[in-house]
């Protein structure tokens, strides 16, 4: 790619993102639109319809960026828990890193590279000049420039290495601040009790109950269970809301809620109601006498769940098994009554689908593929050369289409993996959402990242992984040459992605847009997003790992990284603050997840770093390379142990001092009485609709017909 | 190596096994020899002296096979704990394992082998019939039969892991009754904290009271805490038995304890002891005012105890560390007070060290692969020609020389592992034990197997483990072809290594021969030893690699294994009645490592498979190979989840049962009295020499002079 096709590239999505900014701002305080925009602000009743448009309120409405970037982390912490705060540091972590790499890179790693004389294009206009020569491949071979880059190399990992450190240290004592003035939550409380064996004669809640009160006598007071059937066919929840925001009650059924018949949606749900309160009565009954053998357990002091959780209860290591319990909304009943066998077969079933899965995404990666090589595209389908030759064409084809056709594939991951997660046999939705996290960065990381670097020349190349020995090797050919489609993937996806998908919601407003005009009905309801972290984390993570790998290759790459961080600092502290509900709270379990990505984008770099250094006839510096990988995985051992166990429990501690700190506080009383309804089966609970007319969002369920 | 060659050895080695076995029925009941051969019996005052020499005795002593094969497990597990029962169940284990295999490879593997024309060996005398004859190899290649031995490995892979089940199930239910008729042991009740942090104005005595009287201050009754000094330099424990035995009191100190003068042991220390004593009051006065960050606190129940130590104490997942501490003759000091940091540094300093000793140990592997191939010893050495083509001379050179001086090599390896290990952070010399039998058995699998096998032909293929691709056809060529040193390897160092250094102990004897002729003294005390577990278990498991690697490739090597296991079951059965005494009991933590083991020899068995049904053209065999290894490891983690917790601590059920019992137990309260005083750094011990005169076998420390 030439330096004109990148900057026709940037035109275009620097274009699209003014484009959203500006719809975003027109459509932002729309009272039809705050569903989509601000749910959140209009879900806590912090919104004032405002129907009449002007210029001014359009300039007004750009505040939203400042609002964004005021509050303090604290504010966000109060607002959105500490798994937002945490997903926000990635970017300040993000920032921190690639501001250092990209003085280092543009001020002396880029003069250097250019300076070389190795690719000899001899044209001196700069618009025409490919970004190779931007890049180490220009440097010469042998030259003592080289080891300019090597110290680059030492310096950037040590400076990450402490800005993780940094960051790590900083994200646990947070945590634990968090849990110090967080109010108790039932699932602090209460511990899962999985594969209760069948005793003869015995129901499970009687084994339960006898078992706890048998060895726990004392320090348990409340043991409070519940024991019943989760498997429901068809289970689905609806949240009705009524009363609270009468203006919501009728709404337009026409073109984006603009135009149309007004709908009384009390209306529409009442005779859906009706329909299905006698299926759920009818399969409710069947199943009601049934026992599963699970309960949850819930204990007048953390310190004593945490002991129950952390301690084996059984003789035999599959009965019994205790593990924390999720809080009630964070509950993913369908594992709940899953036996040991179940979840472990099931878990493995899900390692063989998601190798499966990712060996079938290389279809549409190598279509991709085709397309940053023209040549390859016209030799197949020659007909297409006239169209190709265009210079427009083909600064678009090769510039734009191949990362946009790869992010709507890569859409479809997410929730690929979340269905994939959600079999594994997981209690709750938080695991799920962690767990798809780690597949969906994964899953990038060798599709998006190996498949293009590595395909890119020659398909073959991927069976390199079963030759260790040649990797570095076959990495400094082909991941330098990758650099232009990798600035112009930044920019698509990272830019105008963030702008579209996130800040205009745009596949969402798409759908809606559709329903509305071809069903002449509008079924969204009052529904508050939560952040979906597993598709988000990983896209930004990868980015990460491609600022950091590129970093003394292609020193080109970091100011628009650069750019995309600050977009998505405003952009997602705007989401987190105006659309977002956090769902769960893990209390930051995702920067492990972060953490380790970015060790390993070090670890790669690392391995390209010996490649180059070979190839470029600097055999010296190549061996002196070897090391650094060596230190950096020390680093990361002495990090799982000093932070890691921080981040998998509380400690005794804390858990003390909590407690006590409890008893001292009035309200206790009257969270235990909570506490011994909190974990009820929603299959279980009473269905009549007329109730959801009084409480705003309770849950309700119906059973599907089928 | 010819079916002759192999007799020779076979000869020259049961000649080897009857002589070691005639003079252990000589020597046994010999006075002077009971220290050596029943040092157990002797120190349990079972021993009666009869020094008279008779014919009639001769024969009688032979009895003790019977004797030693007569307890019952039960009788076994009372006399010399689980670790012996596990112990002897390896070769239970083994025999079985290889009864089943030795009669489908000796009846139907071998004529099938015998039977094909593949090497196309043509003269018919069996003696001058080269060995591969019998092995896969001599199978025509694209042959049907093949698919007999592709059964036999699937079928064999079968039996081998139901025995596996069957055998984890056992011992772990083994473990718990153990635990269950087990008396109160410190170590059950006491938990060891680390790192404990220095706060200003406190020592750490006092940080440790308050911390533990603070969180714990209900469950928990005598808390007991011993902080000292452990590091005293060149600490040494001098066991002085005195009055029990009073004919051992005079020694003679000429030609092996036979004649010479008589000396009295107690003048001889009495003086040793004066000139020490001084020496420790003055290194200890100066130490005893040091406090270390550690402690040994104990609990009232056992329960309370594992509370501790499974749930982290400390915010800082550095500081507060807890664990199950040791008993107290298990307690390795010089790591007890030492930090965080430096366990952490000393555990990645012994990776490295680990893996240079590996690679050095390459040389001598090397050097003795030159005897099995003479002629590239002939190449080498052109004087020896004449003396390596006398027949006799070349079949022992080939026969017996390589497998001799590997094994004098390999015998210097437990000793240093177990100093690595040492230095590896443990506080418990079973832990230490445990490692270092994880890191004999690696070395021995890498630098006995692999390297023979792979540095037989041709050195260079080593780094065939950075191409993990060719490794199964790489495998699949080597390793037939050295069937025939490892049959002799199991000849010479399975069947006679046992008797000479196992039974006879013959290194030992050798050395106070030395010692009793040369310094004219004789410093052997009455220490019973302890079974060294680091070493055996990594032999007898590398036996059972080669039996189930080479049992569908030569399995001519099976009956000789077979020979071993029975052998083996004797011998180690008497040694562990009569010679050895328990140093520690882990209950049973041994297992997990077999288990490993054996799935590892497995799984090196599928690999080779999937490479020889490559080679020998039946790619369909080989390609319905390779899910067998999946299976397995599988299988393997099944297994882990299902019996590995149960080997890391008890659960709660059995802890708080074994402490309800304790409870009506009357003598239970002066082992609390005993617990106050049970963990005493040896260095703080009071050190006067008269003492050890009344109590047999105290620990009695004196500093060294450097």
């Amino acid at each position: 790619m030439i330096l004109s096709a990148l900057l026709t590239s940037v035109g275009i999505n620097v274009a699209l993102c003014v484009l959203f900014f500006i719809l975003y701002c027109v459509l932002r305080n729309r009272p039809s639109y705050a569903d989509f925009y601000i749910p959140r602000l209009v879900a806590e009743g912090k919104f004032r319809e405002e129907d009449e448009f002007s210029m001014g309120k359009l300039l007004s409405s750009v505040k939203w960026v400042k609002r964004a970037w005021q509050p303090s982390e604290d504010e966000l912490l109060a607002n959105s828990g500490l798994d937002a705060v945490v997903f926000m540091r990635i970017f300040t972590f993000g920032l921190r890193v690639f501001r250092f790499a990209g003085i280092v890179g543009i001020c002396i790693l880029l003069p250097f590279n250019y300076m070389g004389n190795q690719l000899n294009i001899d044209f001196t206009d700069l618009p025409n000049k490919s970004l190779e020569s931007f890049s180490i491949s220009n440097v010469d071979d042998g030259s003592n420039r080289l080891w300019i880059h090597f110290a680059a190399v030492y310096i950037f990992t040590a400076v990450v290495c402490y800005l993780l450190y940094y960051e790590y240290d900083y994200i646990a004592s947070k945590r634990i601040a968090y849990f110090y003035s967080s109010k108790p939550r039932p699932g602090q409380f209460t511990v899962l009790v999985r594969n209760v064996p069948a005793t003869s004669g015995r129901s499970f809640s009687e084994s339960v109950e006898s078992f706890f009160s048998e060895y726990y006598p004392l320090p348990i007071f409340p043991t409070l269970w519940f024991v019943g059937q989760a498997n429901l066919k068809g289970s689905l929840l609806v949240h009705v809301k009524s009363k609270k925001h009468p203006q919501q009650r009728f709404k337009r059924a026409g073109f984006m809620g603009l135009f149309g018949r007004k709908v009384d949606l009390l209306d529409h749900y009442e005779k859906k109601l009706e329909d299905v309160e006698g299926n759920v009565r009818t399969e409710r009954d069947s199943i009601s006498g049934k026992e599963v053998p699970a309960a949850f357990v819930s204990f007048k002091s953390r310190f004593s769940a945490a002991i129950v959780s952390h301690v084996q209860q059984g003789v035999k290591p599959t009965e019994w098994l205790t593990e924390p319990a999720p809080d009630p909304q964070d509950v993913y009943w369908p594992f709940f009554s899953a036996s040991f066998i179940k979840r472990w077969f099931c878990n493995i079933a899900v390692i063989f689908a998601c190798i499966f899965v990712t060996v079938l995404f290389l279809v549409p990666v190598l279509l991709v593929q085709g397309l940053t090589h023209l040549d390859q595209l016209e030799a197949w389908l020659p007909f297409l050369r006239g169209i190709l030759n265009l210079k427009i064409v083909s600064q678009v084809i090769t510039g734009y289409f191949p990362s946009l056709i790869l992010e709507m594939f890569l859409s479809l991951v997410p929730p690929v993996m979340i269905v994939l997660s959600s079999i594994q046999g997981y209690i709750a939705l938080s695991q799920i959402e962690k767990s798809a996290c780690i597949k969906v960065l994964w899953f990038t990381i060798w599709n998006v990242f190996f498949a293009n670097v590595l395909s890119g020349s020659a398909l073959y190349r991927v069976d390199v992984f079963l030759e260790p020995k040649r990797i570095p090797e076959l990495l400094a050919v082909a991941v330098p040459g990758q650099a232009s489609f990798f600035i112009a993937y930044v920019v698509t996806s990272g830019w105008t992605k963030t702008f579209s998908s996130e800040l205009v919601r745009l596949k969402r407003l798409f759908w809606s847009f559709l329903k509305g005009t071809l069903c002449w009905k509008s079924d969204e309801e009052l529904e508050v997003p939560s952040n979906p972290y597993h598709s988000e984390i990983p896209r930004i993570l990868f980015f990460s790992l491609l600022g950091i790998t590129y970093f003394f290759l292609a020193p080109l790459i970091l100011p628009f990284l650069l750019v995309y961080y600050c977009l998505g600092y405003v952009i997602y502290r705007n989401q987190l603050l105006n659309v977002y509900a956090p769902k769960f709270e893990t209390g930051g379990k995702f920067w492990p997840v972060v953490h380790d990505a970015t060790i390993f984008s070090l670890i790669l770099m690392h391995v390209i770093a010996i490649g180059i250094f070979g190839l470029k006839k600097v055999p010296l510096a190549s061996s002196l390379t070897i090391p650094l990988p060596i230190l950096t995985l020390i680093f990361n051992s002495y990090c799982r142990r000093r932070f890691l166990p921080s981040f998998k429990g509380y400690p005794a501690e804390c858990l003390i001092n909590k407690d006590r700190f409890d008893q001292s506080d009035p309200t206790i009383s009257s969270f235990y009485d909570e506490l011994a309804t909190a974990y009820r089966d929603p299959a279980m609970k009473s269905v009549r609709y007329s109730e959801a007319r009084e409480s705003s969002s309770s849950p309700l369920l119906y059973g599907a017909d089928k």
